[in-house]
C-alpha cells in the first residue's frame, strides 16, 4: 500500500491487513486509451446508462470523495483534492501510467479477469501492467455469441468452444441477472429445446443473447465444467431488473447445483440474502465486489453485513475494476480499511481475538479464492 | 434551534447542522382543533389504523421516547419528562399555539405542503404559524376525484384542474402506494380506456380512486406538467401493501420518465433500493421523510444508509408532519442530529473532509429542494 | 450469568441487563444422548441441511467463534479458546450435564418449549435440567398428523387435539414458512374443502403436512383457539423458500386475525418488516429469536434493527435453542450482551434515559411475554 489505511493502529492486525496480498477474484480491463473527463465522471456512477445531468457530478457521491480521498496521494496529491485538481492532475498520465500506478497500489498477486467487456486491457496486459499474475474468466454469453456464429450444432459448438477456452481459465462468469434475472426456470433445458432456441436466435442474428433456455443451456455447462461459476448479483447498471436479482430466486438451481462453486458477486442490496445462502450450500461463495468501491465512507458496515451469516471460508474479495484504474485501487483500499474497522470492532468488543481475525483476513483476501481457483503461490 | 442538538461538538459542522435553515420538502398541516389523549397517542403510530390496544402507549416506542426527550425542552420541560407530564402540559396549550412554537423551533425556511388530507392547516395558515414560506403540492389523486365531480370529459376536466391547481404549485404527489403498490403495467393508458375508467368510476361514485387506469392517467399528466412528482414509497399506514411498495417495481416507470424529477417519499424499508435509483436516473431523488421521526434514537442508522448510493445532489430533507405540530419539529431536529452523527463519523474517520461534509448538509437541507423547486430565497 | 457479559460497565442498566430473569419464549429441547464432533458442527450451521464440506468447519462462522468465546468459560476453558481443544473439554461432558450447566448458566426463569421435533429433551426434562419452569408450546402441523392418524372427521378430531393439547399448553406454533410460506391465499377454508383435502391427504398416508388447505384450517384453529400463534419467519434452513417468507405477505391475513397474539419469530433479513407489522397490528409481536445467536458479533446490528418500528411492548426474547445445550444459553448471553450494547449507546448519545433504558429490557425480557402467555412468577 503507498500509504497505511488503517490511521494510527499498530497492531499485528492492522499490519496484516496492511500487507495481506489479495486475490482480486473478479475484475476486468482498465482503460487504455485516453478519454476526457465526461467519460471519467460517467464511468464513477455504475447504474445510470445515460450522460450524467448538466446539473450532477460524478465527484458528489461516496465513490467519488473516496477518489478524491484515497486515490489522490497516489497520484502526490493531498487527501480530499477538489475534484478539478483532481481532473487536472490526472490528465498529466496516460491510462497505461495510470494503470501501473494504481494497480500496483492495491498490493493484488493475482487478477481474475472477466474478459467479456472488450475495448480495456487484456489478461496479459494486466499481468503486465500490474506486476502479477492474471488469469482469465470466459462470460458464458460471450461463449454463446461464439457458439452462435460457429458452424454446426449449437450445443456442440458451445461445449466445445467452452472447454477450449476454460483450459487456460479458472473459472466461469454468467451475466443471467442482466438478461431476464433470476426468477422463474432455471433447470436444464433438453437437447430439443436448445436446438430450437438457438436456430431462432441465430436467425435474429445471434447477438445479445436474451433467450432463457439458452441462458439455461449455458449455466448447466458451467456446472458440468466443475470450474467456479460467478454469478453477478444485485447492484449494476439499470438495465438489469434490480428486484429479480434478488439470488434466494436461485434457491431451486442451488438445490440441484452439485458441489461445482457458485460465486455471488457484489450481492447489495442482497448481502445478507447470500449469506445465507453461502452457509446453506457448501458450494455458494460471495463477495462484496462492485459495492464496496461505490459505497465509499459506508462500504464497512457494507462488509460487516457480509459477515453475519456466511461462513469464513464462503467469503471473497474482488475489486471489479473497470474501465478508470481507480477502480481497482480503491476495491482494495476501502476492503482493508473496512475489514480493518469491523475486525478492529469485534476484537476490541472481545467477541473475536486477533488471532482469529487474522486468520479470517487471510481467508477473504485469498486463501478461500486459492483453494477454490487454484491460484496463488504457496506461502504468500 | 431551541437548543444544540450536536452536544459538545463545537466544530464548523456542528454549528451549520445546527444553523442551515431546512426546505422541508413535504409536509402536511398540522392540528388546529382540539382533542384527547387517545387522538394524540394513535398519531405517533403511523402503521396502525385502529385504536392501540389498552395494553399499549403511543409513548412506549422510538417516536415516544423521541418526544419525551426531544420535544419536551420545547414546552420548557426536562428532557426524558414522563408521558403523563408531557400530556398535562402539552394540554396547557391550544393546537395553534403548539404549532407556533414547534413549527417555529424547526428552523424550516420553506414548507412543501401536500394539500390532499383536509381537518388539518393549511398552506397560509403553516405559513403564518411557523413564520416561513409555504407552497402548495398538489395531490393527484385529489385531482382525479376534482374531475370525476367536474362536468365534462374526465381527462380534458383533469388537465384543465391539475394545470390550474400547478399554477401556484411547486409539484405534485401520487399516494399509488395505496392504492394498489407499484407492481403491474405503469404505461400512459390510451385515451379510450382513460373515458371508460372514468365513467365507470363516476358511476360508482367517484370517491376513493382505486382504478389502475385513472392512476396511471394521472401519473402521465404530471410528468408532462414538469413540475417534480413526489411518491409516496414504503412505510405508511397499513391499508397499504408494503411489498408492493418497493421502489424497484418503478423501474420500467422511470425508464419511460423522462426528465420531471420524481421523488421517493420516506423509503422505508426500501432505502438503499431508493438510493440505487437515484444513481440510475437523473430524474429521480429522494428523502427519509417520515421514516426518520418514527426511527428516534435509531435515525442516524437509517440516515447512514440513505448515504450509500444516492448521489448527494438527489437526496432531499422533509418531516411529512401531519397532525401532532411535534412531528413538523421532530422531522427537523432528528434529522439535523442524524445527519451530524453520520457525517461527524465520517469526516473523523478520515474518510470525508469537514469542507465536504458542509456543502453536502447544505444540498440535502436546502440547496436541492431550491433547485428542483424553484423556492428558497438566494443567499440563504 | 457465570460471568459479566457488559464488560467494565458497572451502571445500573449493565447490572439490571445481567441480572432480569429471561422468559424464553420459543426454544426446543436440548440434546440427552450422545454424538460425535460431525453432530455438533453440522448442528451449529442451520441454513444447510447436508453435512458441511471437507474444507469447511462450523466453528469457522460467528456461531463458532461465540461459542469459543462465550461458551468456553461456562466449561472451565479460556475466552477464545481452539476448536479442537473446545471440543475435547465438551467430551469430558454428557450432554445431560452439558444442559445443567448450560441451562441454568442462561438464566432463564420460563421456558416456552414447541415440542414439535422429537429425540431431545421434553418440557418436563427441560425443566429439571434448567432448574426453571418449562411450558408447551403446541406445534401445529403436529396436530394435524395426529388428526390424520384419528379416526372419523378430520376437523371435529383436529379441534379436539388441539383443545386438550393446549388446555395445558400457553401458546401455538406453525411452520407454515417450511410448507411453501406465506405468499397466496390465507384465508379459511370452507369446512367442505377441509374435508376433501383431509381426506386426500389421510390417503396418501397423512404425513408431512403440506396441504394449503390444511394448513390455513389450522391457522384459523389456533386464532380461535385465543392463544399466542408463533410463526416461523425468515432465517431457517434451505428447505423454506427464504423470500417466501417475507412477514409482509401476511398482511391480508393478519388484517383479518382479530385479537389472538401472533408472534413473529427468528426474523432474519425481515426484522425491519417484522418491526413494521408489530407497528401496524395490535396482535402482532416479534423475536429475535435464532438470529441473533447465529450473528454472533454482529448480534447487536440487529437487535438494534429490532428496535426500530417495533413498539416496546410487542418485542419478546428468545433463543430457539435446539440440539447442543450451547445454544439455549448463548442466546441469553448473546442478548444480554446485545440489549446493553444497543441501549448503553441509546442512553450515551442522550437519547434514552437510563430509567426507560431499564424499563424497556424488562419488556422485552419477559414482562411482554408473561402478558401474553400468562407465565412468570409474579415480583420477578
Amino acid at each position: 500500500m503507498t500509504e497505511p489505511v488503517m490511521g494510527s493502529d499498530s497492531s499485528a492486525l492492522a499490519h496484516h491487513i496492511g500487507e495481506v496480498a489479495l486475490v482480486d477474484q473478479h475484475v476486468h480491463g482498465c482503460w487504455l486509451n485516453a478519454g476526457d473527463r465526461q467519460r471519467f465522471e460517467n464511468a464513477i456512477n455504475e447504474a445510470n446508462t445515460e450522460p450524467l445531468a448538466d446539473f450532477d457530478s460524478g465527484f458528489d457521491s461516496q465513490l467519488g470523495f473516496a477518489i478524491r480521498n484515497r486515490c489522490a496521494p497516489v497520484l502526490g496529491l493531498p487527501h480530499h483534492v477538489d475534484p478539478q485538481a483532481y481532473w487536472e492532475r490526472r490528465s498529466q498520465f496516460s491510462e497505461a501510467e495510470l494503470a501501473r500506478l494504481f494497480l500496483r497500489a492495491a498490493a493484488v498477486s493475482d487478477w481474475l479477469v472477466d474478459t467479456g467487456i472488450d475495448g480495456v486491457a487484456d489478461v496479459t496486459q494486466l499481468s503486465q501492467l500490474s506486476g502479477g499474475r492474471a488469469h482469465e474468466v470466459v462470460r458464458l454469453e460471450q461463449v454463446a455469441e461464439q457458439a452462435a456464429r460457429a458452424p454446426g450444432d449449437y450445443a456442440s459448438a458451445f461445449d466445445e468452444i467452452l472447454r477450449r477456452r476454460a483450459a487456460t481459465a479458472v473459472g466461469t462468469k454468467s451475466i443471467l441477472a442482466y438478461r431476464g434475472g433470476f426468477d422463474g426456470d432455471l433447470t436444464e433445458p433438453p437437447a430439443s429445446q436448445v436446438a430450437e432456441a438457438a436456430s431462432r436466435w441465430r436467425d435474429r442474428g445471434g447477438t445479445r443473447l436474451c433467450d432463457r433456455v439458452l441462458l439455461r443451456f449455458g449455466l448447466h455447462q458451467a456446472l458440468r465444467l466443475g470450474k467456479p461459476l460467478q454469478l453477478h448479483v444485485g447492484f449494476g447498471d439499470r438495465d438489469c431488473d434490480l428486484h429479480k436479482t434478488n439470488p434466494l430466486y436461485l434457491l431451486d438451481f442451488l438445490r440441484q447445483s452439485g458441489e461445482t462453486p457458485i460465486v455471488l458477486l457484489h450481492c447489495y442490496p442482497y448481502e445478507r440474502e447470500a449469506g445465507y445462502l453461502a452457509q446453506a450450500f457448501n458450494n455458494v461463495y460471495l463477495d462484496g465486489g462492485l459495492s464496496v468501491s461505490y459505497l465509499g465512507a459506508r462500504a464497512p458496515a457494507f462488509i460487516a453485513r457480509l459477515l453475519e451469516l456466511a461462513p469464513f471460508r464462503k467469503i471473497l474479495y474482488s475489486s471489479d475494476g473497470f474501465g478508470p484504474a481507480e477502480l481497482h485501487f480503491l476495491g482494495a483500499a476501502l476492503w482493508r480499511n473496512g475489514i480493518h474497522r469491523v475486525l478492529r470492532n469485534f476484537v476490541n468488543s472481545g467477541d473475536w481475538s486477533e488471532t482469529d481475525a487474522i486468520r479470517v483476513v487471510d481467508l477473504i483476501a485469498r486463501r478461500n479464492a486459492a483453494r477454490i481457483y487454484h491460484v496463488g503461490a504457496a506461502g504468500e
